[in-house]
């Protein structure tokens, strides 16, 4: 076990990776699988759970089969991260009730309603949003009762395939803490929580510390994969708290900001804490907490853009004059101010209702003023959701560690600094939350000391912007109004929603 | 005097055009000359005020000199409308002590703030606003008080071309109105308000009523363009009012709207009242008012938008598809609404800082939702505006009178007439506002009993548009929202505008 190899397994709503990696971070293989995404309704996405199986079970192959022998045998152990939220009803032989629900579902608006509150967020960690389980396992109780009932497990991506790996119902900590149903602070279910969503705790996986070794992998499937020697599987962690450890944001003063689809950034903790700028989730370093930050409107807004108000001969690609007029633009793109909130809010006002806002058009703003207001938009909003983090920790952060397609776009990595006033430093590394599990791996069997000097030595950076303290005097400017605008428009965009139901 | 001609000159901001129109309302012959805008500094603008005349008399010339001589001889009255409230100060012999200051010039914020008020609202029937020429006098006064106290007279474009014509200082009451000196309950200048301007009465110019004969103009001119009979000067009207004659919305049911570069709309009435909703001004009617409704932010919205966010191979032109795309989306263009006020805001606001919003954004918009919203905002704007005009008088209106580039386009005609919920009848006439100042005259020398009867000889309808009363019902539902959003954000414009200032 001088130089062991750890497989690491990804499994996102659109597919499932995996990759073999080794000591120093270095990716040796990979593989990759699709899962089909199920829309059966309105605001209704669904996976059938076979699915992440298959997946995982082909990416594994794929990863191992493109191995020498030698290097299979030097496979140790193996770690799962995993889209979020998303769980599936089991019978006792593993199979599928139903389909599993998403995280993205948000069929559960009543329950939201009615459940929600901020007790509900002090005990779990997470304001009531679309996305925790809690609300759509409410919603089954409410209208297909027998299913939850009958359901031998309830149970998250990770104990689904902890089941089909080690023939247990075991997830780790910081995967099951996304279902919304642990009393955060003791790290064990809530009794109340079990209550509202009709479920029992014995209809529940069993709860794996973070990194620790859960079990051997059965022996069929390592030798199926070619790999001699046993492997144990590590209790992994949710893939957004995994993209911290990836990026190596391991320190209380340093977030790490994935600047994709969404935007998501988080810092670690060792005290519990709770504030609407965040929700609180287990980490994947034991007894760790992470402190993230929901901005469910990030590149997909600039693609938007692009796609519907831009070059239409460009068919919302990438448009290099488009990024470079934005580029010389002014902060503040002379008063255009974008709220971002295309896909609701989530932190730090949690409202399904809201939707995006751009103000301050004059005559005098271009295309390219939009574009940049919109990024600028993103970027003001996530200095707001940082200074509410500091404020809630009372600690100053130092650094941003930089994932996701925005930070390989310089305007995105100028504007994120100069906005948020901290050096934005970027991930050497593709998949950051792979790279995570990866790190949880090496540690659990030893290569590392702890999960800590795991991420440390196996994260890379290839670039860094310092912010230019001139611009971040003036984005606070903007900033100081930009967060009055939508607390002033929060009833129109109720009776908005009420108008467009009712079409 | 069996079948007279008359001369119609319509001096705007970019030109002068003078018409020749016979007592069916059809034109004969036109004439056109440019005026040079000169910009000498941010917020200034300004004209030669020579060029007022010389581009009359080129206009007058060429519309002259395209007639047979038998029609010129029948050419018995000329008639001015002009752009309103901007003014020239001149010597005794005419001549200009510094150029024309315009209606679009907004060097005055400050004067606005100063002397703004309810009274003076009351008193001259106009809300403080950036168009009026009382504050810009009153920056004269404070910046250039030698001008203001050595002028010989102060005169509106009315009063500076029938100095040319008819060699005396005469303006039409519903000239000079423009410039917000009058006490216009009592059609005449008000001591006060010519205190705040800091000009005397005798530097003011003579008042004519409406459609009044003032003179016989020079021989030497009327030689010139070859008309060998008297040819009388009427008395005229600013270019807003005389648009009312021209569409023939005479009576105080019926509303004309200018759907142009601003949207303008007007109705008369026959006692004054006054309120935030709409300026009040002297008709062209005798003993008239006008009740004007101004949007800044018209057709120009538009044309910006397929300028600045829509297909860069079309350049701002004209885009059928987008129309047509535009056209398929149901009124409230899913929830995404547009407060047109990027120019500002006039009705019923007034706010100077005001700038555009859209909101309600979310992934599903396309840019043919931004597009149509952006034409929805007018109308919706325009359908409240309506609605306090109504109340204001406490009379209903019927229909409204439509002209200017929106009113040949089947979109807007569609959207306005079912968010304003009335049938909308498009006029014939080209040059409405010159069609107004030839119906004047025509009553003038008696070819009609009064204006209302020119006025309904003398117009034609192309089209009619009645409105579809469900789109109107939910277009009722979108506009109890949107009016509601302005005001939620006055506060945050002037923070905006102060930030903007500063850089």
């Amino acid at each position: 076990m001088s130089d062991p190899l750890v497989i690491a397994v990804d499994s996102s709503t659109s597919a499932t990776k995996a990759v073999v990696v080794d000591k120093s971070g270095q990716v040796l293989s990979t593989g990759k699988a699709d899962i089909d995404l199920l829309t059966p309704g309105m605001d209704m996405y669904e996976h059938d759970p076979v699915q992440w199986w298959e997946s995982t079970e082909t990416a594994i192959s794929q990863a191992c089969a493109a191995l020498s022998d030698a290097d299979r045998q030097r496979i140790k152990a193996l770690c799962i991260t995993h889209q979020r939220e998303s769980f599936a009803l089991v019978d006792e032989d593993g199979g599928a009730l139903r389909p599993a629900i998403l995280w993205l579902d948000s069929r559960a608006g009543d329950e939201i309603k009615e459940h929600g509150s901020d007790h509900i967020h002090e005990l779990s960690g997470k304001p009531a949003d679309t996305t925790p389980a809690l609300y759509k396992i409410a919603w089954l109780k409410k209208h297909e009762p027998e299913v939850l009932t009958s359901a031998h497990k309830l149970v998250d991506v990770h104990a689904y395939l902890a089941h089909h790996l080690v023939g247990r119902w075991v997830s780790a900590v910081g995967s099951a803490d996304t279902l919304n149903l642990l009393d955060i602070a003791n790290v064990d279910y809530s009794d109340e929580l079990l209550d509202i969503a009709g479920v029992t705790r014995e209809q529940m996986a069993e709860l794996a510390p973070s990194a620790s070794i859960i079990d051997t992998i059965k022996k069929e499937l390592t030798d199926s994969w070619g790999i001699p020697g046993d492997v144990v599987l590590v209790a992994g962690v949710g893939d957004g708290q995994a993209a911290g450890l990836g990026t190596s944001a391991i320190d209380e003063d340093v977030a790490y900001v994935n600047i994709g689809t969404s935007v998501v950034a988080g810092v670690h903790a060792f005290e519990y804490a709770y504030s609407p700028a965040y929700r609180t989730l287990l980490g994947g370093i034991p007894d760790s907490y992470v402190l993230e930050i929901v901005q469910n409107s990030g590149s997909v807004l600039a693609n938007w853009f692009r796609k519907e108000l831009g070059d239409p001969a460009l068919d919302g690609g990438l448009d290099p004059e488009l990024d470079a007029a934005a580029e010389a633009l002014e902060p503040g793109t002379d008063g255009l101010l974008t709220v971002p909130y295309w896909n609701a809010v989530q932190s730090p006002h949690w409202d399904p209702f809201a939707k995006g806002i751009v103000l301050g058009f004059g005559s005098a703003h271009t295309r390219a003023h939009m574009y940049r207001s919109i990024i600028e938009g993103m970027a003001i909003e996530l200095r707001g959701n940082l200074e509410r983090v500091q404020e809630s920790t009372g600690r100053k952060l130092r650094e941003l560690r930089c994932t996701g397609g925005g930070s390989r776009n310089p305007l995105y990595r100028r504007i994120f600094a100069d906005a948020t006033g901290l050096p934005l430093v970027v991930s050497g590394v593709d998949e950051v939350s792979a790279q995570g599990a990866a790190m949880m791996a090496m540690a659990a069997i030893g290569a590392y000391p702890d999960v800590q000097s795991a991420s440390e030595g196996m994260a890379s950076f290839v670039d860094r912007t310092d912010p230019d303290p001139e611009a971040h005097e003036i984005y606070g400017e903007w900033a100081a109004i930009q967060q009055d605008i939508y607390p002033a428009l929060a009833d129109i965009f109720t009776r908005i929603n009420s108008v467009t139901k009712r079409k």
